[in-house]
């Protein structure tokens, strides 16, 4: 059982990405695929006439504000345009795709952020209209039905809060929760860098292999996105996934590369 | 079994529709819903520069000119926007509302028409990147599992071709080869008019009943969108079908409106 994390940024091969996966499915292997939406969502609101804004937190995190009208976009990016390209290309390649979104069946739930507190000119308030959380229940049974028919699930934000509002969910971390509660061997987060660098961005200094009690060090290390990625692979370990592999999606079979060893190995 | 199709056009209380759908779901009632999303793809087609054009064959129907950024948009729309409103709404009302479209499991596999004959300013030509298509097949097997573990589908195009494209299907259509597939007792198509119309747009015309011999001559009736649901129903009564009602959306509790009759009753 193999967890697969798709990085949304500019650069990632989904051509790539799919041969792998298919040839993975076609070899018997059980497969779930998790990807998120933050590049077409920026591109999409900026069409749109509403950019994407992003919020600090007092500790200093960003993270994208997402009022009423950005999650209908996000919806429409992540699970309209996104999830669709990628069942295509799984379908195309003879791989009986679902793409379902954590509302869908009730797959991700989780607690919505009813106050964020945030940061802006130094002064400190609190946003009461915003549509982020994390997801707490993965729906685990329905995805193994689902496996268990043949079928491969391609999954995306948002997640379902307590009281049924979607929710922006961090996709890392909502595959982690995936990978945990479906006992997987591996889970797989293909980004657009090789892995976790000791000096970023010098793709040189490749940390090569972690373990479990070196990564709450190594997320200083990590830049930008890369923390959450190294917060998602402790939240994977801690609920019992062999190895997490950070890779590179740039390369011709990323997949098969990843679980080879080339990335980062956390176990 | 029932199929309800809900209209995609203005004037649709969905939260009503949604309302009447727990409550057949929660009375133990197999319930599949279908929707469309032509005036939500038109209004986005708009806010981002790719107006929906229609285009008008030589035998004078007229449909949606669907090429790939078409295609793109109407998935945004469709899968993105209104399926996961829909979902949103029976997940509030305590269903567990799964949204799929017709690409995910092969749901709606057909053919994609990969020349369309035009006519424009009194000339015809061909049109070879339009994605238009028709359902041919519906995984039956695959919706049936899902009910029979308690899930609802809430199906929208665009379906699967057998070149594996997006192609977009009616939905009023793809909705009667479902109900016929899932051999359903009736079939529900809402929209906002009473039903079949002897004198559009006269309401206090309505027909009230129909046998499917008189289908044929009715179409001529129909005005607009109504000939796609005439003709629907005559699909899904031959496909074994019990009964095509075709509804009002408008009204509260619509669906047990057209369920005690009101409308027009095909059988």
């Amino acid at each position: 059982m193999i967890v697969i994390k798709i990085g949304g940024a500019e650069g990632i091969g989904l051509e790539a990405v799919c041969n792998d996966a298919a040839e993975l499915v076609h070899a018997g292997e059980r497969v779930v695929l998790v990807h998120g939406g933050s590049h077409e969502t920026n591109t999409l609101a900026e069409q749109l006439g509403h950019p994407a804004q992003f919020v600090t937190s007092p500790s200093g995190h960003t993270s994208r504000r997402t009022d009423r009208r950005t999650m209908e976009i996000f919806q429409m990016a992540c699970c309209g345009r996104i999830n669709k390209r990628v069942v295509q290309m799984l379908q195309a390649r003879g791989v009986n795709a679902v793409g379902l979104s954590g509302m869908d069946g009730g797959l991700w739930r989780g607690k919505r952020k009813k106050a964020i507190r945030i940061v802006e000119d130094g002064r400190t308030s609190v946003l009461r209209d915003d549509y982020t959380g994390t997801v707490d229940q993965v729906n685990a049974a329905l995805l193994n039905r689902m496996l268990n028919i043949g079928l491969t699930p391609v999954l995306t934000p948002p997640g379902l809060s307590e009281e049924h509002e979607p929710i922006n969910v961090d996709a890392d971390r909502a595959g982690a929760k995936t990978a945990g509660a479906m006992r997987a061997d591996t889970f797989v987060i293909l980004s657009n860098v090789p892995g976790l660098l000791r000096s970023f961005p010098d793709e040189g200094s490749l940390i090569p292999e972690l373990a479990r009690a070196e990564l709450d060090a190594a997320i200083e290390l990590a830049q930008g996105r890369m923390k959450k990625k190294v917060l998602a692979a402790g939240e994977a370990l801690d609920m019992g996934v062999g190895r997490v592999i950070l890779a590179d999606a740039r390369a011709e079979r990323p997949i098969q590369r990843a679980l080879s060893g080339e990335g980062t190995v956390v176990s």
